[in-house]
């Protein structure tokens, strides 16, 4: 069971920026990328998608960079698993060339749909603000990769 | 987010058989894989890890085949998924040459496993009985496709 690496990546950059933001430091890609060992090709996309959403602010020029776009109390966790993961089709009902042969008469399908709810209801409890409560260690992890 | 092939695979397998089961029929690998379109190196697999839990009865000979290996009441989907399922570490925190810098300090990693256990606590409300009330629609889907 997975979720996919877009909204993995989107937590890091986020607990990322939430955790420098301390000391009113601009991030860049380019460092995030360095310190998650993450392809920046990757980031540059996940990136794009939170600011679009407001998530994130960014600044160009050469003192540019990301930061938070909202404050972190605000950004909801179950909400940024809605938006960022690309399908909820947990099982490929359209697998194979015509797809499941069981089509509208699947009684799975409904239940695992119930399931997935419950799992979002359950991301939804809690924010950025709840997950980088220690802020200062996650910083000090950080800035410790950077020096 | 995905369920492995595995777990999907299973049910479908699962399905089958109570819908099949009805008449007394034995059911082949070979039938199952051209109903679903489903590899049938694939099935191989899952037909043997699902009757090493008991779930299935495999007889082997002329008039061989596959059937349930208990009730179906008695085979819960909660239970399917946390047997088939190969992995549930949800995000990759091992990405990358060292693994995600955070380590013992993500406070993302409880959240992720506590929403993991509501999507498997309602997956466990059901069980393959509930899944397969219209088993006649079913079994009559399956056997115009074989005819």
């Amino acid at each position: 069971m997975r979720l996919s690496n877009y909204t993995d990546y989107s937590f890091r950059v986020l607990i990322y920026l939430a955790a420098r933001q301390e000391n009113g430091d601009l991030a860049t890609i380019r460092e995030i990328s360095e310190v998650y060992s993450i392809s920046k090709n990757h980031l540059v996309k996940v990136v794009h998608q939170l600011s679009k959403r407001g998530y994130l602010e960014t600044s160009t020029g050469k003192n540019g960079g990301i930061r938070l776009g909202m404050p972190a109390a605000r950004i909801n966790l179950g909400t940024i698993v809605k938006e960022m993961e690309t399908s909820f089709n947990l099982v490929d009902c359209h697998v194979g060339s015509k797809g499941c042969i069981i089509g509208k008469n699947c009684q799975l399908e409904g239940i695992i749909q119930k399931s997935l709810q419950a799992f979002l209801g359950e991301m939804s409890q809690y924010t950025l603000e709840d997950i980088t409560s220690n802020k200062r260690e996650l910083a000090g992890i950080f800035a410790g990769y950077l020096k």
